[in-house]
Parts: structure tokens; sequence; C-alpha cells
């Protein structure tokens, strides 16, 4: 450096430095990451944007020929983008196995009934290695409501096969769950179309 | 309520009363909501699932049969399970406009000239109401690193055909971006599979 550098100059050049300096530190943290294994993800939180990263997942799978699970624990309807698009793809499994929110139904003993029908489906995906990768969208919720126990769920998921990653999605995510996971992301809510009066919008909210 | 029910039927009968009273909260709240318009979504933080939850909404716009316009302003390369599955969409566009992290050039001039051809293409989508949705993916960068105008991005986002949907991804969002936001979501790392070791896995990381 010399005091005859333009002040572009400088900028480039401090920038250079700065950014030589940060891709040494991230490359040594590449080079530490070197285990191949089954992920178990967990998007949790009150902002938008759970089951989409869940369904970004999704196609990030099918774009490497691997095989999807998909298992909506909350959701009855079945006019979603999400369902007709990935249904329509090949390697895709898409169950829509709930009944709505638990207050739409305000029915516990039907919302368990439901919630241990669609555990039964979620179950032989866990135990078979030929899908690379299972969503669980909106498990969180009958894990917070008691609706399954969470010691088969949470026994299901340490004991599925090696390679397989998983996907939970929804709100408030239990102690447990957060800890069994490798990955844990919290989505906070911001800000919300939806509170300053736009309703839900068809290739953004459904 | 007498005193001969049992605790199950207790425990059941006052689930119904507080889901009763939750679906009234949210049936007003759906009520209130009843604008439609195209929505400005931020995904930002430092937590996995900010691209992903784009990708997800890609899926459902194009389950509903709306058009969809992809930039990806940082990433370079075109071997992601994303571009490869959403780019063989007979209804989406995908670009891969990038060059790589800032780390990776360590050239601040080539940057700027690289986000510069990007938002060139970013524009014309902003510009053109047959896209229904535009994901602008990693935009936020270019924002913090000062590489584009950010009055020039901020004008042509609000100015954009009034039904369309653009979600603009990325760390570090910028509080003017913020601002013009209609949702923005902030995702929190809480734990990451990657600091423990695991390397980038495909159908999840890339």
């Amino acid at each position: 450096m010399t005091n005859s550098m333009s002040a572009e100059d400088r900028k480039n050049h401090y920038h250079k430095v700065r950014m030589e300096r940060k891709k040494a530190q991230i490359d040594a943290a590449i080079a530490r990451a070197d285990t191949e294994k089954g992920i178990l993800l967990v998007i949790t939180g009150n902002g938008k944007g759970k089951s989409t990263s869940g369904f970004g997942m999704v196609a990030r799978a099918l774009g490497h020929g691997m095989k999807v699970g998909v298992c909506q624990f909350i959701k009855s309807r079945t006019d979603t983008g999400e369902e007709a698009f990935f249904n329509a793809q090949p390697n895709c499994e898409w169950h829509v196995l709930g009944d709505g929110f638990t207050w739409d139904t305000q029915n516990r003993t039907s919302d368990i009934e439901t919630s241990e029908r669609a555990w039964q489906i979620a179950t032989k995906m866990l135990q078979d290695p030929s899908y690379d990768l299972v969503v669980l969208d909106e498990l969180t919720y009958l894990l917070s409501y008691d609706y399954l126990d969470k010691d088969v769920v949470l026994n299901t998921l340490s004991e599925r096969p090696e390679m397989q990653h998983v996907v939970v999605t929804g709100r408030s995510a239990i102690a447990e769950l957060r800890e069994l996971a490798d990955t844990v992301s919290e989505i906070k809510d911001e800000k919300h179309a939806y509170k300053s009066g736009i309703k839900a919008q068809k290739g953004v909210d459904l």
C-alpha cells in the first residue's frame, strides 16, 4: 500500500485482503466437515418459510435423482400448489394425512386417531432405506399436543437408515426433538403480510 | 362440567373449549385479511432454509400453473439439485448468474460487473407482468456489499407489476429492504450439522 493509491484502489485492495482472510477461514471449515450421513433437520419457529423450506429440499433431492417421501400431518386439503406439483413427479410419494388444525376439528380423540394413522405411514418410510429424503411436514404439533408418544417418534427417527435425510417442520418443536436434530433453524416472524390484511396467496402460502 | 367426568373426558372437554376460542380468533383474523396483491417476501438470517424456502414457493406456484423466474445472484455452479430439477420444468425460467461468493472471487471490481449484468436480467422479469413469481436468490449480499445501487433495486421492486410476488433471500438484508417487504422471516441458526463436521449433503444443501 502506498499513499499514491486512489480511494477506489484502496477500497478494492482492502476488500481483497478481507476476502482472502474470510476464504481461508471458510476453506478450513469445509476441510473439517468431512462426515457423510443422513441429516435430521428441524425447521421451526413462528415465521413464514418452514414448509416451503422442506419443499425446496424435495426439489433439490429430486434434481439429484433421489427418492422422496412427504407426509403432511395437519393439512387436509389437496388443492395446494405443492401437492399438485410434486405428486405428479415420478420419484416423489406425497401423503396428505391431516384433518385440519386442532382448532378446526376441536376433537382431541379424533385428532389422536388421525395422528396415529398418519404416523404408521411415516414409520414405513423411516424404516425403508430406499427413501433418501423424508419430509414430515407439521409433525411438531403432534408432539407438542401429545397426540403421539414422543419416545416412539424419537426412537423411530434415531433408528432410521443411516443415509436417510429427514426434515421436520412446524412451530414449537419440543426440546427433545431439537436435541436429536443435526440442524435446527428457528424462523422468526419479523413481519407478515397476513397481519396487514393481505390474504393467503396462491404460490406463496398455498 | 360435572364432578362425575373422568380425567380423560375433562381433558377432552377443556381441549374443545380452548380450540373453540382459538378457532374464533383465527377465523376473525382470516376475515380481516381480504386484500389480494403481489407480496414481497424477504427470507434472511444466518440459519439454513432461506433459498430452499424460495424454491418451495417456486414449486407451489408451478403447481398452480403460474409462471416463475429465478435469478441466482451468487451461485456459479449449475450442478445443484434445484437447477437440475426446476430448469426442466416448462413454466420456470432459471438463471445462474453469480461468480461465487465475494470471498471466492476476492475481486470487488469484477463482483460489481457480475452483479450489474445479473441485475439487468432480474429487471426484465420485474417489469414483465407475465411472471407471477420472481425469486431473487441471495440478492441481499449485493446490497449489503454495495455492489448494486440500492435505490435502483428498491425502486424496481416497488414499481413491479401489482400482482407479482417476489421472494428475496440471503443473509443480512438491509433495513430499507425489510421496510419495503410485506413479509420478513429471519431464520436463526440454532444448530447446524456443518458445525459438527458433517459436509454439505446433496438433496439438503445443494
